[in-house]
């Protein structure tokens, strides 16, 4: 893994979130940009060579709206940037990691994107991405 | 903030769990390292400019055994780098986020922290760290 490309965040209420880790960042956030296929808009800060990406769900279907019924808001997922997405997945599963998605996806921010089962890493939500 | 520093995560077993995240993150733990007052062993990992640092509970009264009691083990807190802790503290009660240390503390790592009450932040738990 090459860097944390960004942390997701669950949030209830994007413009509401945002002046928070506006001013917890000490940042502004530099854009928004709607993920229709997830059901969720998102809005992203700069950190260092990572980013923070907060997730707000836009239909009761959406994994967010999901997620934040079951614990709230706050830590969703980690996405860690790797130079090859498809061979990273296959030395992924010879690892024994299973993935949600077994081939990458389109996801937000212009990336290929796929996430592995949280009961195979210690709990932990993960994805992997490849800019496209 | 100038980088994600770590991200702590909760582990059952240490031992158990080092080898899943060199395996995920294809690299090796480089250093375990315990903090008697916090009642943790922690084992870190590089990723980047940022670290993994997965923490398990040496005593019941530990602050990762409670949060393991109630959550089970996964995403525990996200810390970030700030240039001077004193003034960082300073920057954010004045914004409105409420510290669970208002006087920087040891850590790991040879770092000066100090956490953020999760309420005031979105449910995240946020530690701000300064080298020594």
């Amino acid at each position: 893994m090459k860097r944390i490309e960004h942390l997701g965040i669950a949030v209830q209420n994007l413009e509401a979130s945002i002046p928070v880790f506006e001013a917890l960042l000490n940042t502004t956030c530099y854009k928004k940009e709607g993920v229709a296929s997830e059901g969720v808009m998102t809005a992203f800060f700069k950190v260092g060579e990572s980013k923070i990406e907060l997730l707000e769900a836009t239909n009761p279907d959406s994994p967010i709206a999901k997620f934040l019924s079951k614990n709230g808001p706050g830590f969703h997922h980690v996405a860690f940037e790797v130079e090859n997405i498809v061979s990273e997945i296959e030395r992924l599963q010879k690892a024994g990691f299973v993935l949600i998605h077994e081939i990458a996806k389109d996801g937000a921010d212009n990336k290929r994107i796929a996430f592995l089962l949280p009961k195979s890493t210690n709990g932990l939500l993960v994805e992997i991405c490849q800019e496209k």
